[in-house]
Parts: C-alpha cells; sequence; structure tokens
C-alpha cells in the first residue's frame, strides 16, 4: 500500500479541456483504460518525454505531431498495453489511432497525441482501442478529471491528483493535474505519465520553460528503482480560456504565480509515485548539501537512492550510516574528502567529518528510522549547492511484484 | 547457498609462502579470524585497491607501505572488524599493527601490510588483534592454504581457492590464490578480498601488468549489487622460488603462460564470489557483442546486471526481453539504434532487430530461464568490440540477508 497521505483531493475542471473515459476490455474487463482529452482551439501544449532509446511508438508519433505546425487538440491514452517494442506494425497502430478520431472529429491526425501504457511487446488491439475511442467521444465532459485519474493507472494502487487555484489581477486561475506510475517499469507494465492543465493563457515557449523548470524539481528528482520507461511522458496544457493577457516568459507578472502553482502540483504528482512505489513502506527524501557543482549534489543523492544495500537497511529501519557512506563514496565525486561528510538522519547526526558522530546512539538512529517518512541529509562541504529526490525503500514486496507474480 | 559447482579443490602450496591462521575472537568465538602471510625475502609483490573515496584505514596504510622502499614481506589479514569509518583512531590501529608484528619478526613495519574485513564504523578490538598475531606467528605452514580460504571469510557460504600448475623449461609453476566476499558490502559487513601467489620470480613492473591485464577480465566483471566496498583488495604476489630466470614484461617467454594461469585463478576467485552472492539462486553471464567500443559494451552490460527489474526477471525464471531492452536503452549509448539489437537467452533468440524474435514463443523462453546457469547475449551491432561481465539475480533472500538481520 501507498506511504502516507494519499486520499485523492478533489480535481477542479479547467475551462477548456473536457475529457472521456471509457472502459474497452484492452487487457482487463471493468476497468477504465482509455481517457481522451480535448482541448479548445488556441490551448498550447508541451511535453517532455522518456530519454530511453527503445522509446515506444505513441512516443515517436506524439514528438513528430509536436514537432509539426499543427496545433494539438486531442490526447488519447490507453492503458494495458505500451504498445512497446512493436516495430514498425506499433508505429502504424499509434498513427491509425490518430487517424480514426482525427476523421470522426473532422481535425488533422497530427493534432492528435497518442499515450499508451502497460504490456510491453504485444500490438494494440485496435478493434477495441478503435472502440474505445469512438465511445469516449460522446462522453467529453468538463468537470470529469477524477474519472480519468483512474482511467490512466496500470497496476497502481492509489489514483494521483491535484488542483491548486490562485489569484492574479481579479481572475482566478486554476491548474490541474493527474499522473500514473509505481516502478519505472512494472512487471511488464511500463510508465510514468503525467497531464497537467491551466486555463492561464501561456506561449509555447513560455509553456516549455515552466514545464522544463518544474520537471525539474518533481519528476527528474524522483526514483524507484532506477529503471526509466518506454514510454515516460509529462504534459503541460494551457487553454487560455482564462481573462488575462498572454503569459509569454519571465518577465509577465503572470509567470511567477503560475510557475509555483504548476510546481505544486507536479511535485504532488512526483511524489505520489514514489508513496506508491512498488513496495514502498517509506517515503525518503535524500538532501545534498554543500555541494560543489549540481551534478555532484545529484550523483551522490541518486548514488545513496539505487544502492540496494541502503535501500534494504532503510526497509529494515536500520540506521546503517556505514552503507550510506559507502555509497557516497562510489558516486564518483572527484577528490572527495570523506573527512568533510555530515549525515544526518531526520535530525540526528549520525555522521560527522566522515566518522560516527559521537554524540549518536544505536536508539536515535533506531528511532529516527522507525518513521515512515524519512530524511537523509547529507553535508558535502566542498560548495553552495543543494538539491535533493525522493525514494523509496526496497522490500520483500518488490520482489514479489516483480518476480513472483507476471501481470 | 551458492549456485553451482562450488567445492573447494585441494590448494597446493606455493614455495616461498607459509601462512599462519588463528581464532582470536574478533567477533564471534570458534572461528579462524585472523591470517598472516609470511613471504620469503625477495618476493615482490603487487596490488589494487577499491577506489571508493570513503577507503578503510588498512586500505590506506597498505597503499603507503607498497609505495614505500621496502619490499613486502607480511600480509595481516583480519575478519569481523573492517576498520572502515574509523577516522584517525583507525589509521593509527592499522599502523600499530604493522608495528606490533614488525618488533616480534624484527623487520621494518613497512614491510608489512595490513587489510580487515567486517563491520564497519567499530574500532578494532587491538587487545585481540594482536594477541591473535603473536599466536599466528608461531604456527607458519606452507601448506596451509584450505585454512587461510576459511580464516578470510564473513559471511560468505563457501570458501573460494584454486590452484593451477603448468610446466615451463622443465620446471614446473604454481599459482594459487584465494577469496571472499558475496555482496559488495554485506550487512555492515565489507569487502572482496583476494589473495593470489605463484613460486614464479617476476619483476614488480611486470607483476603490475600482470594484475591489472588479468583483474580487468575477472574481479573488473563482477558485480551483484552495484555496491563497491570501503576495503576491496585484490594482491598478487611472485616469491621467485622457482629456478627460473625472472619474467620482466611480455617478452619473457614465461609471460603468456604465467598471465592464463593467474587470469584462470582470478576469474575463478572473481565468478566463485558471484555464485556465493547474497541470496544468488543464478549465475549469470551478461555479454555485449558487435559493441562501438569498449565502454559501450561496458555500459550496456552493467545497466542490465544493474537493473532491479531485469534482476527480479531473473530470479522468477521470467523470460522478460522487455525489461532487458528497456535496461539497454537507458545505458546511455549515445545515437543508439535498438532496430539493429538482437538478443539471445542460453541460445534462444528473444530479440531480433529491436523487436520480439519471430520464432520467439514463450515456452522455449522459460525453458531457457529455468537453468541455474544463464547466457544473456547483446548484439549491439555497432561495431567489433565483445566484453562481458558475470552477476546473479535478486531475491527474497537478498532482502532478508541484508534487511531482515544485522550481523
Amino acid at each position: 500500500m501507498a506511504v502516507g497521505s494519499t486520499e485523492l483531493m478533489t480535481l477542479l475542471p479547467v475551462k477548456g479541456i473536457s475529457i472521456g473515459v471509457v472502459e474497452c476490455g484492452i487487457k482487463y474487463e471493468n476497468r477504465k483504460d482509455l481517457v481522451i482529452f480535448r482541448l479548445e482551439e488556441h490551448s498550447t501544449i508541451a511535453g517532455v518525454f522518456t530519454k530511453n532509446a527503445f522509446c515506444a511508438a505513441p512516443v515517436v508519433v506524439s514528438q513528430q505531431h509536436l514537432a509539426s505546425e499543427v496545433a494539438s487538440r486531442y490526447l488519447i491514452i490507453n492503458t494495458g498495453n505500451a504498445n512497446a517494442g512493436t516495430g514498425e506494425q506499433g508505429y502504424s497502430d499509434a498513427l491509425a489511432t490518430c487517424d480514426y478520431l482525427a476523421e470522426l472529429e473532422s481535425v488533422d491526425p497530427k493534432s492528435i497525441l497518442p499515450f499508451s501504457t502497460g504490456v510491453i511487446g504485444e500490438n494494440l488491439p485496435m478493434d477495441r482501442v478503435l472502440e474505445g475511442i469512438s465511445a469516449a467521444r460522446h462522453h467529453f465532459i468538463e468537470d470529469n478529471w477524477q474519472n480519468a485519474a483512474w482511467g490512466i493507472l496500470t497496476t497502481d494502487t492509489i489514483p494521483k491528483g491535484l488542483s491548486v487555484q490562485f489569484d492574479h489581477e481579479g481572475e482566478r486561475i486554476t491548474v490541474t493535474g493527474i499522473s500514473k506510475g509505481s516502478g519505472m517499469i512494472k512487471p511488464n507494465m511500463a510508465t510514468m505519465l503525467s497531464f497537467v492543465a491551466t486555463d492561464a493563457r501561456v506561449s509555447p515557449a513560455c509553456l516549455h520553460q515552466i514545464l522544463d523548470e518544474t520537471t525539474a524539481t518533481s519528476f527528474n528528482r524522483i526514483t524507484v528503482d532506477g529503471d526509466t520507461s518506454t514510454n515516460d511522458s509529462s504534459m503541460l496544457i494551457a487553454t487560455g480560456q482564462a481573462q488575462l493577457p498572454e503569459c509569454t516568459g519571465s518577465d509577465s507578472t503572470l509567470y511567477e504565480p503560475l510557475k509555483i502553482a504548476i510546481a505544486e502540483v507536479m511535485l504532488h504528482l512526483a511524489q505520489s509515485i514514489i508513496r506508491d512505489g512498488e513496495g514502498a513502506t517509506k517515503f525518503v527524501t535524500i538532501e545534498t548539501t554543500e555541494a560543489g557543482t549540481r551534478q555532484e549534489a545529484l550523483d551522490v543523492a541518486y548514488t545513496i537512492a539505487h544502492s540496494p544495500l541502503v535501500k534494504t537497511a532503510l526497509n529494515a529501519s536500520d540506521a546503517n550510516w556505514g552503507r550510506i557512506l559507502a555509497a557516497i563514496g562510489r558516486a564518483g565525486v572527484p577528490d572527495l574528502d570523506v573527512s568533510n561528510i555530515n549525515i544526518q538522519l531526520n535530525g540526528v547526526n549520525i555522521v560527522e567529518s566522515g566518522c560516527r558522530a559521537v554524540s549518536y546512539t544505536e536508539e536515535a538512529g533506531s528511532e529516527a528510522m522507525a518513521k515512515e517518512e524519512i530524511m537523509i541529509s547529507v553535508s558535502l562541504g566542498r560548495g553552495n549547492v543543494s538539491d535533493k529526490i525522493y525514494t523509496t525503500d526496497l522490500s520483500h514486496d518488490y520482489i514479489s511484484i516483480n518476480a513472483d507474480y507476471r501481470s
């Protein structure tokens, strides 16, 4: 089960977006498995995608359609099948889903972006997908984010979403987002997906800038098992339905409050994925301070986060500082002087100057580690750069989910 | 339990080396935990050590003593305590062990190399260590490698060793080695240690060259969990007691046969560590062929080897080619064209041209994966470089060993 407070709050509609959610039995019966977002004309959209060289057909098609001159109007998301590792057939299937909806809605196929998540290596069951598309377009509803949050899940145990509102120059602006993901790749199941939308008007370049900056502090700061999916996609949409001047860059007065709201939604979505991480029993924040560069701050944090020995110690609530130090030592930081390193665990000093802290006791360490929410703070004593990432422990359930069963 | 055939073969003495092995109760009672190697004068020695910035005091002292002008005569190895994360005290304790034996044996302290493995972050119990040193020097025996193989173990489940002999110009040359290690870092226990010796006469520079070349195909090609210990050390000794001219480099006739024999011993020792990997149920060879560079061959192999999803699939005997492909895709190979990738699993074609092989069946994949010894062959179709590494699966027992218990 997911770690911590994970109740889905009310998701507010975003003017200019309506959503169709249906069951079409792609892999399982009685499960919402196809979602279509419909964007009003003049919406803008930005996306970031998996860097995995083995990326799935829908990722290729979405990137091509985004790169075209044609404005995006529809996003089709299916679960149950990732359409990855499917070669030429997969590519033409992804195109065919776009063509089908384009014909029904009388729009350019390039205005449609496909997203898939689920089993790798099997062809899309096109009859069921097309039937689902046909059905979903008859149920476009503005207040439908809650259903969409359920409709994009695969083996997640909880839906993930958040709405934030703020007032700017007398106008109320809404940001709503949903995401899915639990391991980076599930047992043959793939993918982190995220869809965030606002009714603010934002220029394409500015929207990209906001997406890049907020991804850097959210989806690019989480890791369950270090495995990157073939289908990861994070989309940011601005419908421009709010009666405010267009936000065109960081000199617009709307820029900062909008970015803060979007960042809050994105961070919540990213952290919810970690809380729902496969077999997770801990929500772990790893913070590096006093690093010389951002790269070394992240190298240290990720090396700790990916160490199976640190992860199993976290699972055991064992304040095993030797494993944390050993992970830091192999993080590849040039000329690292370990005698400058201090480590705190939920506020308890465990390492000072590279050795066990004088004040440290096993009791204090065990008490700090017994908590569900763990903060590991590593100070490198090399500079003034800080960064932090979010991860989970490694549990028997992770093995069970990924080894004992095959979805 | 260890995977495959793991019986310890007879270990042959190496002329010029005698070994003392005692129980001194450093951490556990009734367990051999201190070993001293005594080398005849005019022996040569070469060592490679952990690259972990957080390296242990004995590693620092051994490197300093090796770098001095003084020829090495004694190696002291204790288990039960890694003398790592112990700061100044640890450093002076490591020096003190050398001083103590030096005084008893009337040699320069710099002729003594200390090695430690065991718990991180606790000071060496010096009274017991010095008592053990005092006792061990009264029991130097040539034919004592078997005891030494047991005496250097920590949480290993099997002793690891091999002897190889070959004839060269009418003289019989012996190479004998022992090693320990099971995870890269145990539950607060550390370290891969290896000691290999020959009675051939080898110049220091040539011995280093042979150690570098044979380490590259053995200890630098294994991984259990990606965690590098603070105490890893691999030592190669040549006593020069065989009646043959000194081997001074690759132009000596002895060079090739000696290197082959040493490589065989080192590979066996390295593979034995993998067979005894924590919770291992599979012995896995990952081979990359047709790579453009050695680096990309190794990046691909290690990314597969470290993927928790591949490791859990191996544990489940699930021929989950999607996970292997996804790992390859994130290995950071520049401009990787996945449509050139072929993958075989124990000879069964599972991926052809980046997609599931046409001939592939679940039955064939499952049958191949059911074996204890697994060979994953990845052909990148980019060049003619090949390399291979050795690893294990990720099992419930790994979690139990590292999370449920604390040694």
